[in-house]
C-alpha cells in the first residue's frame, strides 16, 4: 500500500478499497503524505469521482482519524445542524437554544469564518464577555446543567478535512460531490450527533449554482448519512439575497435575539422553524414538521427560547444584558445610507456582493489572522421584490474606518438593481430530502 | 490571470493560451507557484490531454525561463542527442567525440543519474582528473579548440523542468505525451543545438512499452521541434535487454573506448552508428544514412574518432591513459560469477533487474546525495538469443562490498530465464522518423 498507487488507482477511473482510502486519510491527517500528492489525488477524485461506497470510506474515515466528541454519556438524541453558507446567515444563534428550549440536546461547536463576515464563533464574540474556548469539562458540564453548548472547536474534529478543505479551495477542486459530501459529513459525525439537519444553498452566490446540483448533493448526503448510521435530513433554500436584513457581527446577534423576542425578519424566521422543526421530527420529539414549527413558535412565544438563550450566555460567562441592550456590543461610529436613484422595483440583490461590502468595512478576513471589526455591518431595508420611490434609503452601511467606505459603498450599490417590474417570485424553501 | 483560473481551464478540458502557458511556466520556474498547484495542473493535464499548440508553448516557455546556451556565434550545425534512458546506454560518450571527429559541433550537457546507475556525468568522472564542470568561458574555448565538449550543466537550463520533473515522479503523472515531448524538447532547445535527434525506446523496462506508443511519442516529438524550428528526428529502439554488455561506470567507459577502438559489442555499435549518421544526415554532412555510417566507420578505423575522445579527456583535465590502462579507473576487488542452472538459450534478460542490482552494488543513487561506487558493475556474458551450457558463466558481478553482494546475487539472477527453445528475434532498431 503505498500514495502512489492510490493516486494510480483514481487516475485511471478505479474505485479504491477501504483499506486504500484509510491509508491516504491516515496519512493526510497526520500529515505524512506531502500536499502535492493530496493535490493530485484531488484532482483525480474530481476529474474521474467516486462511488458511494468509496464516498462513505472516505466519510468515516475522516471522521475517526481525529478527535471524536463523544456524546455517549448524554441519553437520548443530539440534534446538529450545518448549512452551506451564506451571507447574513446567523440561524445557529437561534436554532441552538430555540431547540434546546425543547428539551433535545444541542452540543454545537462552531467555527470562525474566512470569508466575507465571521462565522458564527465571531460573532458571539461580539458579546461581552462570552467565552467561545470551552474545555471538555466545562462543555460537557453546560450539557449536562443547559443541555446546549455553543462553543467554538477546541478538539482536534476531522483533521484531514482541514488539509483537504484548504488544498481543494487552492486547487480548483472545491465542487465535487464525493469530496464535499465528506467533508460536510465527517465533521458532524466527529462532533458527535446522532440526529443531523443540513442547510443545502443554491442560487446566485450560493455554494451550489443550481435547485438540481443542490438536489443531487442532498441525496447523497442522505445516503451516506444512513449507510453511516446517522439521520441526515437536508433543507434545500434558496440564496438569491441574504437571510433576513443585518449583515455584521453585532447587528446579527442582535437580529438573533429580536428573532427570539418574536420579531425580525420573515424569510429567517422561516429557515430558523423549519431546519428546528426537521431535528424535531427527526428526534421523535413532534409527528410532522407543521407540530415542529408550531411547538416552536409555542418556545418563542412563551419566552423559553429567549430563557435559553441568557442561560448560554450566562453559562458561558457573557453579560446578558445585552438582550436588553444592544448597545453594549460592540457598534460603529457612523452611518451612511444608500438611496434609491430611481423607483421601480428590487429586482436583484446580490448576496455576494454584500458580504463583499461588509468585508470592506472590516467586517470580515481576507486572510486567517485578520482582527475583525465585530461592530461594522449593513442593515438593509430593502429586499428584493419590494417597491421603492427615488429617494428611500435601501441600506445602512454602519462604519467606523472613513477610508474604507467608499469600497463598501461601491459594492453595496453594484448589489441593487431596481426595475420598472416586480420580479418574479422566487420561494425560499426548496424541497425537504428526509432521513432514510 | 492567475493559476487557479488556468487550473480550471485544464480540469475543465479547455486549451490554454499562449499567455496562460507562460504565466504558469513562469512561476514554476522561479517557484512562486506553490507545488501543490503545479501537482493538481500535472493531474488535470494528464487527464485532459493538451493539444499540439499547447505543447508547443509549454515546450518554448519551458526551454526560454531559464538559462539559454547561445552557440550562434559558433558557425553551422551543432548537434544534440538525447536517450529516453536504459540500463547499459554508454552511448552519449562514444557518439560525441565520433560525430565531433567529422567536423560536426557537439556541445553536450549531461545530467546525473538517478536510478540504476549514473549518468554521463558520473560515468566521466570515473577517468581520473576529469573535470565534468566547466565555466561558460572554458566551455566555449573547447568547443572552438576541438568543436566537441562533454560537461555537467552548470547553467539553470529550463528549471520549470526540473520541478515538473520531480512532481510528476511522485504524482502519477509521468506517462503523459505533452508533458513527455516539452520535458525532452525544452531541455535540448534550451541547450542550444540545431539538429537534434532523439532516441526513444520501447519494451520492457524502457520508457515506452510498446513499439506504438513509442511511434506516437516520436511523431509529436518531431512536430513539435519543426514548430520550434528544430531539426529533430527520432530512432526508435527495441530495449528488451541492456545495451552493451557492461554496465557500471569504470565498465562503461571501458566499453565505450573499446567501441572508439573499433570493438564492443554489435548491439551497441548498431545503436551508434544509426544515430550518428541521422546527424551526419540532418547536418547536411552526407546524402544517406548508410553513407553516414560508412563515415563513421571509417572514422574509427582511421583513429580519427578515438583521437577526438583523447583530445576531450586532455582539454578537460583527465587522465588519457586511460585509453590504454583502464586499470587506472576505479575498479572493484571482488568478482563473482553467475553460472547458468541449466542448458538452454538466454529466452529472457530483464533489464530494469541488471539496473537493480547494479545500484544494490552500489553503483546506482536512490537519493540525489548518495556516492557511487563507480568501480562496482556487471559483465554479461551471454544475451538474449545465446545458447547456453549448465555451468556456462552469464554474467559476472563486480563489487566492493560483500554486504551488499546477497540482494545483487538475487537481482541477476531473476533478471536471466533460460528455456529449452530460443526466443523469437526481436530487431533492436525499429524505424526513423525523420525531421520534417
Amino acid at each position: 500500500m503505498n500514495t502512489m498507487h492510490i493516486i494510480r488507482q483514481k487516475r485511471d477511473g478505479k474505485a479504491l478499497t477501504q483499506a486504500e482510502i484509510e491509508f491516504l486519510v491516515q496519512g493526510i491527517a497526520d500529515n505524512t503524505i506531502p500536499d502535492y500528492q493530496v493535490s493530485a489525488w484531488l484532482m483525480a477524485t474530481y476529474l474521474q469521482g467516486m462511488n458511494i461506497e468509496e464516498t462513505t470510506h472516505l466519510t468515516r474515515a475522516m471522521a475517526y482519524f481525529g478527535d471524536i466528541l463523544d456524546l455517549s454519556s448524554i441519553e437520548g438524541f443530539k440534534v446538529d445542524k450545518h448549512s452551506t453558507g451564506g451571507v447574513g446567515d446567523k440561524v445557529t444563534l437561534i436554532l441552538s437554544p430555540l431547540v434546546a428550549s425543547t428539551g433535545l440536546v444541542v452540543a454545537k461547536l462552531s467555527g470562525r469564518g474566512l470569508g466575507h463576515t465571521g462565522g458564527t464563533i465571531d460573532k458571539l464574540e461580539a458579546i461581552p464577555g462570552y467565552q467561545t474556548r470551552l474545555s471538555s469539562e466545562a462543555f460537557f458540564a453546560q450539557l449536562k446543567a443547559i443541555n446546549v453548548a455553543l462553543a467554538g472547536q477546541t478538539q482536534n474534529i476531522a483533521p484531514a478535512d482541514k488539509t483537504l478543505y484548504a488544498l481543494r479551495d487552492v486547487t480548483a477542486t472545491i465542487d465535487s460531490l464525493p469530496l464535499i459530501v465528506a467533508s460536510v459529513l465527517s465533521k458532524k459525525i466527529a462532533s458527535g450527533a446522532n440526529v443531523i439537519v443540513l442547510d443545502v444553498k443554491y442560487g446566485s452566490g450560493a455554494f451550489m449554482p443550481t435547485r438540481e446540483a443542490a438536489q443531487e448533493l442532498a441525496e447523497y448526503l442522505v445516503e451516506v448519512g444512513k449507510r453511516l448510521e446517522r439521520s441526515v435530513s437536508v433543507l434545500l433554500s434558496a440564496m438569491d439575497q441574504p437571510l433576513g436584513i443585518a449583515i455584521g457581527h453585532s447587528l446579527e446577534v442582535a437580529e438573533a435575539v429580536d428573532m427570539l423576542k418574536g420579531e425580525g425578519p420573515e424569510d429567517l424566521k422561516e429557515v430558523v422553524l423549519t431546519l428546528g422543526a426537521m431535528q424535531l421530527v427527526c428526534a421523535q420529539k413532534v409527528d410532522s414538521l407543521e407540530a415542529g414549527k408550531q411547538l416552536l413558535q409555542a418556545q418563542i412565544d412563551n419566552g423559553a427560547a429567549l430563557a435559553k438563550f441568557r442561560a448560554i450566555i450566562q453559562a458561558q460567562g457573557g453579560d446578558a444584558k445585552v438582550i436588553e441592550d444592544y448597545g453594549l456590543m460592540p457598534h460603529a461610529e457612523h452611518t451612511w445610507d444608500l438611496v434609491a436613484s430611481k423607483t421601480g422595483f428590487v429586482s436583484e440583490l446580490i448576496a455576494l456582493n454584500i458580504g463583499e461590502a461588509t468585508r470592506s468595512l472590516g467586517g470580515g478576513r481576507w486572510k486567517k489572522e485578520d482582527v475583525l471589526d465585530l461592530g461594522v455591518g449593513i442593515k438593509l431595508h430593502k429586499k428584493r421584490g419590494d417597491r421603492v420611490a427615488e429617494g428611500d434609503a435601501l441600506a445602512t452601511l454602519y462604519y467606523n474606518d472613513k477610508e474604507k467606505l467608499a469600497a463598501a459603498q461601491a459594492e453595496v450599490r453594484s448589489a441593487y438593481t431596481i426595475s420598472d417590474t416586480a420580479p418574479a417570485a422566487t420561494a425560499l424553501i426548496g424541497d425537504i430530502i428526509w432521513a432514510k
